[in-house]
């Protein structure tokens, strides 16, 4: 006789238990329903360069790219690693100890985190922030403490990213006996700011004052547009000691579904973040690795890192242009791949429709909703990039992505001018 | 004028401080040194099948496989999941739902465990276990509790995987109300123990009374030998709702390094974990997703899991007669490839020259590194996988890897019958 399955409950962590719908499992979704053109999620619609997917498909044929790599990661990822970051950072780079193959760069700071923050451990983030950062960080025994980054140029007209400035003493404001380590994002998304050698001094100065571990999240160091220099936190005098430098495959070579990421840093820094690595993914997937390791060997000679920039400062201007027709404020990137539009002048019907739950979030979602379903153009409100005390300073923005095909930008940019006669 | 940097230290976090060298770390690098035929560590050193590999080499060239995958899974490999293991668990699997692709299976657990474990909360384990479970354990709150599984049959003899018994007493005396969860591994690493249907049943029922998620790792359930037949715990009377199962790419078709693995179970279990993993990885390396999906495709009708029991079959009985040769009792695996043996009889003389690092690890360590060093073949002690008061039941045993070629079997017997003279 059959008995009948008792009904159960299996109690989740209190550190999942708080997780809210997040922006991407409700823009996603709605951009395909709508048949919008996606420049929400910053994913390339247009294939990674040839020499690197020959590259991949090469490695799948020799049986060791197929097993188990190295936790650390394969060493001529790591080898090429250091020679293309050693004359970036100034310092002959260890590919032995001083770098770390993570499986993309997100799970290369969720490991930072691990092995740093015990339970009400503080990290300093500034806002907007790249969102995974609060889970990495509260599944960590963590606390988010954020201090905004604020656009000080006039909110009216087109701005650089450079005229967002962060208020050092109400950054050191937010340090307490707690705090433990402080992400700096450069160049910065969504804003596409690329801070300066004068910010990044100020801001080592602080976390060397308080002995603060500084992870540079700068998994878009290959994507900033002539003439802003991108700097490096970790060459500051003294700041190569307490700094893990984050980077990116995906960014680097478009290959954002390929998950190669990767640590620089000290190796009293490293090694602690390999040892929780190796325990929560062992190793990274080997044939990717192997690919992205003869990207690195080609790129120079083959002149890619410029084409590639030269590539996004064209689909840079294009979208620009849109704007400046549409007579919408931009931030003008600096590096990245996002503008933030200044959608103030927006005028959304005032009887128009939205579903219950964008009542709960912020006016940019409701814009973005908007735009997504009448204009058909799906951007992402950055709002979701911010605390929710400081939500406030990102109403009248959205984020729109320019990684895309010159055909998608073009389709987007027809739709896009649609939305004139709503705009005051 | 430069300033002298000043000497940092950043404290690593608790949960990261106790970890211990680990027995890959020092035998690996063993292996290479003395050129030892490395039996060692479970890869396979042949490669996957080709229509696997093309597979992948095809999803290269399609940019969708080359972008950021949905964090369940891609749509392919969740559909093909469910279809190959519907029938397996006696009901229509939904792959929306029910199903997640991991970044390998280990990552997949991990997962599980940050979504269940709370400060102090239980797992039960049965040893010998995977070493991972630990870490995985420790580093989300946990506190692994153990029980032995143990040899019942004449250890002077060969002995088949299934004489090694868990005592369900014991088992139970191990719950108390901070336990959470209780980890199943069948086929079982190292034992080779495929667990019988009374068996499941005793632990489901324990698993039911208390209230315990179960975390079946059935990593090795394409690879099982004739006549024994994998039993899934999942599918007994009233367990389905309490287990997730978790599966892997790499043992299923030969990719260890591809890093795909998944979790099947109820929704209510599943959808923690995929919020729990969303946040560490954000998404499973797309491509190789993708040539994954198109292996379960085809596998059926390429009759590729048979072909790949029956190779392992043969290699199985090529390693064991080189043990029966040499008078070694192995325990026969039902499952897995990996091959238990009784070193008892083996005589290192008492005069040779260890490492002092091996003076703290069991006798095992010291067996096999005499062994990889004075033989050249590499085998893996296997009081790793136990806790430190249950050790000594393994210190007369070493674990042997057979998923190798032909080739490295038959060199590993010629070396290994060498050490006939050190048998007493």
């Amino acid at each position: 006789m059959a008995s009948i399955a008792p009904s159960v409950h299996i109690q989740r962590a209190e550190r999942v238990a708080h997780f809210e719908q997040d922006v991407w499992s409700i823009f996603t979704p709605l951009a395909i329903e709508c048949q919008a053109v996606n420049l929400g999620q910053g994913f390339m619609n247009f294939p990674p360069p040839d020499f690197v997917v020959e590259a991949a498909r090469e490695a799948l044929l020799r049986n060791d790219c197929n097993q188990y790599s190295h936790p650390k990661g394969r060493p001529r990822l790591r080898n090429a690693l250091a020679k293309s970051y050693s004359p970036l950072f100034g310092r002959t780079l260890n590919p032995e100890t001083e770098i770390v193959v993570s499986a993309g760069a997100n799970e290369g700071i969720f490991a930072i985190f691990a092995a740093y923050l015990d339970e009400g451990s503080e990290v300093i983030l500034m806002e907007p922030f790249f969102d995974q950062y609060i889970s990495n960080i509260t599944m960590n025994g963590g606390v988010p403490v954020y201090c905004p980054i604020r656009p000080k140029g006039d909110a009216t007209k087109n701005m650089a990213a450079s005229e967002w400035k962060i208020d050092i003493k109400e950054l050191e404001s937010k340090i307490t006996p707690r705090s433990k380590i402080i992400v700096l994002n450069t160049p910065h998304n969504p804003i596409g700011k690329v801070f300066s050698r004068e910010e990044l001094e100020e801001i080592g100065a602080l976390a060397a004052k308080h002995n603060l571990l500084i992870i540079s999240d700068e998994v878009y160091d290959r994507l900033y547009f002539n003439p802003q220099n991108h700097e490096r936190i970790a060459t500051l005098n003294g700041l190569w000691e307490r700094t893990i430098t984050v980077g990116s495959g995906g960014k680097t070579f478009g290959t954002t579904g390929w998950r190669i990421g990767w640590l620089i840093g000290p190796e009293a820094l490293i090694e602690p973040a390999l040892a929780a690595q190796t325990r929560i993914i062992f190793c990274v997937n080997s044939p990717l690795q192997e690919a992205i390791a003869i990207g690195f060997e080609q790129a120079e000679e083959r002149g890619f890192f410029g084409s590639q920039v030269a590539a996004y400062e064209h689909k840079r201007e294009k979208l620009l242009a849109v704007f400046r027709e549409l007579g919408l404020p931009c931030t003008i990137p600096e590096g990245s791949y996002f503008i933030l539009v200044n959608t103030e002048k927006i005028q959304v019907p005032s009887d128009y429709k939205f579903p219950d739950l964008l009542w709960q979030r912020p006016k940019d979602f409701r814009t973005c909703y908007w735009m997504a379903k009448e204009i058909g153009v799906c951007a992402i409100p950055p709002s979701e990039f911010y605390s929710k005390e400081n939500q406030a300073l990102a109403e009248n923005f959205a984020r729109f992505a320019f990684c895309k095909t010159e055909e998608t930008l073009d389709a987007a940019a027809e739709r896009l001018l649609k939305m004139k006669p709503f705009i005051k």
